[in-house]
């Protein structure tokens, strides 16, 4: 058989033999002790086997499966344990924990992996006609629940797409290129380098994530402030829904009435499977820079990159870390050698003598890529804005160092589960105005949840993704486990969390999809009558209701049960009286 | 009452008192005498009287009227004559051929003028329970019949949105502005330049459209390669349909599931009324130049186009003449001084003495706005490469007299149709490799079409609006009428244009909308699938079918019929077994 990508290991992140590495990060667990207050040392290191998952009996129903061998090989299809509990969950909080107490009750009853668009529809088509349900399976990143079974009385299937992985087509004269949906990352470069191009979109999950899965839930890169969010990038898509296939063309921009590209990107597995898509590509960068910079502090960077989207100068990437993210880099460095430590003593020295405090100090990575000549003269104009706002250079060996370890991240939080520590990560977008003020009151909000249940919060923030009018706020906060009540805990944290991005007017997730982690502000967000335009839809191409079901669709319908009275309340009160608070909130 | 904008006049484009002034361009009716072989001369000039049109009976519903009264003042509602003309069409060739034979068959019952939200809230509301029919209307400068009535049984109320005018909020900060849609383009720009703002957008049609007709429609701005396209431009939406209010959020980018923003872009008045809309806006540019240029043919202005994106210079606007259509930009010019007229032919002595065939050079005009130093570097980059592709600069004076007269041309039509000459537009968008091969094929078919009339053709085409990918390909055409035959004549050429397009793997349009004009090739550009899904969005928040119906809703469903039975065929032939064909042609 063709290559074809591993799955992670089912317990974390990443490949099965790679981990989070403390003798290469030494200052990070003794900053991570001290910041969450840990006085436990770390356990023997556990052997997880999949034998010890409890998993539900798989109940299949024969008819289907006779179907699905008439067209497809026997290594299409399996119901083997380990790939039953590795598609059964993203790698969310509660997707991790649940997996690492040896619970395993969203696994699907059988796996199938298409080769062809041929197979995905004849699977669905089977599905639909024995009411089996299908869950699409990209890379299985998620952090938001879009993946787990929500029933259990019809049978699941995972769909899991990582066979269809060919670059179709590529057109180099007008940079697009027609790509199966299923490939990841890596390999979908690989196939583009060889044509010179790139597509420009490197997520945080890049290694073990798909065009399909990007697609399906607006992925965002970390080049988007240059290359764009996914759904900029899609030139036309191909949708398999059990009603047929959604089809577009090859064109730049149209005016054919409702753009139905936008009805497939974000479809979170709920109306079909994206097959393929053609997208928009770039000659590869002739030349990359990752200078990093040291903020005096937060307020003056957000200032420093606004400025910079204002004159037009925005670079590839920027990252603005707030003082305890900082603190966090810091702390996640590779060893320094003696001389470098000294260095480093005598640096903290001058930064004093340069009027920076040291906590308040923010870290600022900030990525050019282009041509030659258009990098240097960014670089100029970046700086000068930067220094403007008080910042000091450091030099390209943060942004190597950040440039080295960009996908390890993740590791952290298996390795802090090890240790009984949760970690999360809540992210959203709002406009330039709104930023610093979100900022404060969500972070207040965060720390006062995590305090509640008497432990001591770690909290840290990123600014990154610019655009014209705003950018996207990333909190990532970490806090010891109360035994017991471990899911309790993380609850009350993120939704108090998530409540605050949408009492600030802001959007429950920037890159990292609705699933179920988001869907209840889903209405708070797009309106109740913009989740009926959903569930519309649904009930258009998926009347069987088989398409990850549950998904995009708000389970207490308090909101539908309003329009359903509030419409014939009065004359004047008609549809709702508070639609302007719901919609644009402090931030309009 | 406030200021409230002008109705265009009836039978033709712009304000009453304006028109084609012959005198201004004396070189014009000489270059169409020849160019369409017209030997009569001009008629006497007609007076166009509204009671001369053929106007049905208005068919008003009581109850319904009663219950508009009871939240609209008089100015609000009403069934005067010439109210009723002037919503009866857009600007296409076939509404002005009809209202100036005196047809007005396309005319609502009733003309219904919302001071607020709440006026459309109960409008709406109203229309629902009593099966009325409502046609949102904007500025009524649509050409591709998004306007006119497709049924005479249920009454009609053209819903003009002129009074709803006001820039509710700006964030000057964030560079957001909160409108409202029924606002006329000047209108707006003046509202937003108090701020120091512009919106960036400037269609022809601008003195005549609204925000809401912009959105409503996907239109595109001259300067569309700098600001984007309207959809590019909406941060957040109010479109107020039967079943409630769809409201978005103030938010940059987001990944909240299937963006419902792009259900209302693009939705042409099938599913309710783009009440307002939060919009990326803009300091208003330091600098605007807008050089003209010549290159010696078409497809090595085509190349230089594509070379300034693919160096990232791309000026704010391109406007790249064919030779047909730069020998009407010729005669277009305003008359010259005897001076100039030497000069004149000085510098066709030059042309030629550089190896220009002056039947085959194209004039390009360029825009570039910003920062004067920003402005100052891509003009020169922009230069460098136009050389490169043999262009000669013409200096600003060309560039000038486009600007003066940018949004005269659609008068151009009128005084051609006092003169018994069809002419119309088609536009479209393609990626860079297939634009040379659509531009002749469509050229071709176009040409042919009019032929067959036995009538001598008039065509020529421009690119503009540039993407990464690909750019839009604008032909004009006209010819003399067939008496008796226009309008088969008429159809005739269209439908092979369309034809065209749809052959070439382009689409149907890309600023135009579909309308009536467009629609037979809405299956093939969306597929049928994606016909689908509009109608099942339709259903969701218009079960009644009283918004603009018809539109976006292909009559002849020969493809429905397609997937009903073609579903069931074979086992391998699920769904379309052409599909490939259908959504990719040529240029995938």
């Amino acid at each position: 058989m063709a290559y074809e990508p591993r799955h992670m290991k089912w317990w974390g992140w990443g490949d099965e033999e790679a981990g989070f590495d403390a003798h290469a990060h030494p200052g990070f667990w003794p900053y991570a002790k001290t910041a969450l207050e840990i006085e436990e040392e770390p356990p023997a290191a556990h052997k997880w086997t999949v034998e010890d998952v409890e998993l539900p009996e798989a109940s299949v129903d024969e008819r289907f499966l006779i179907k699905l061998r008439a067209f497809l090989n026997p290594t299409q299809i399996t119901r083997d344990r380990k790939d039953r509990v590795v598609h059964a969950y993203g790698k969310g909080f509660r997707d991790l924990f649940r997996l690492r107490r040896g619970l395993a009750a969203g696994a699907p009853d059988l796996v199938v992996y298409p080769e062809s668009e041929n197979d995905v529809c004849l699977t669905l088509r089977a599905a639909a006609e024995r009411d089996v349900v299908v869950i699409p399976f990209g890379g299985g990143s998620n952090i938001s629940g879009c993946l787990e079974r929500m029933e259990s009385k019809r049978m699941v299937v995972s769909l899991d797409m990582r066979r269809m992985r060919r670059v179709l087509e590529v057109d180099v004269q007008s940079c697009t290129a027609q790509i199966e949906a299923g490939v990841f990352g890596p390999d979908l470069e690989e196939q583009l380098n060889g044509y010179g191009l790139t597509l420009g979109h490197f997520p945080d999950s890049f290694l073990h994530s798909t065009l399909g899965g990007w697609i399906a839930t607006r992925s965002a890169g970390m080049q988007s402030d240059r290359y764009g969010k996914i759904e900029d990038m899609v030139i036309a898509v191909r949708m398999v829904t059990p009603e047929g296939i959604l089809a577009t063309r090859v064109v730049p921009k149209s005016s054919n009435g409702i753009d139905v590209n936008h009805v497939c990107i974000g479809s979170e597995g709920t109306l079909g499977v994206i097959t393929e898509a053609t997208m928009r590509v770039h000659p590869r960068p002739e030349s990359r820079l990752v200078p990093a910079f040291l903020f005096p502090e937060f307020d003056a960077g957000v200032e420093a990159i606004h400025e910079c989207v204002r004159q037009e100068c925005a670079p590839a990437m920027v990252r603005l870390n707030d003082p305890d993210k900082t603190a966090l880099s810091m702390a996640f460095r590779p060893p320094a050698s003696r001389v470098s430590r000294a260095l480093n003593r005598m640096f903290k020295c001058y930064l004093r003598v340069k009027g920076f405090t040291l906590p308040r100090a923010c870290l600022m990575l900030t990525a050019f890529e282009g041509r030659q000549s258009d990098v240097n003269r960014q670089l100029r104009q970046v700086e000068a804005i930067y220094r403007r706002f008080g910042a000091l250079g450091l030099g390209a060996t943060a942004g190597e160092s950040f440039e080295a370890s960009k996908y390890d991240f993740p590791h952290i939080r298996d390795f802090l589960l090890d240790r009984n520590v949760t970690t999360d990560v809540s992210e959203t977008s709002t406009v330039w105005r709104n930023i610093v003020p979100l900022y404060r009151d969500t972070m207040a909000m965060l720390r006062e949840s995590i305090q509640e249940s008497g432990v001591r919060p770690w909290t840290g923030c990123h600014i990154s993704h610019t655009y014209q009018c705003g950018a996207s706020v990333y909190f990532t906060f970490g806090f010891r486990q109360q035994p017991g009540g471990e899911m309790e805990q993380y609850v009350r944290v993120k939704r108090a969390v998530q409540q605050s991005f949408i009492d600030c007017g802001a959007t429950l997730s920037h890159h990292h999809a609705v699933g179920t982690e988001h869907l209840p502000w889903l209405a708070a967000d797009i309106s109740p009558l913009g989740v009926r335009v959903v569930a519309a839809i649904k009930r258009g191409v998926d009347p069987g209701n088989i398409m990850n079901p549950g998904r995009l669709q708000p389970a207490t319908n308090a909101m539908e049960e309003w329009m359903r009275s509030g419409g014939r309340a009065s004359e004047g009160s008609l549809f709702w009286p508070d639609a302007k608070g719901i919609s644009s909130g402090r931030a309009s």
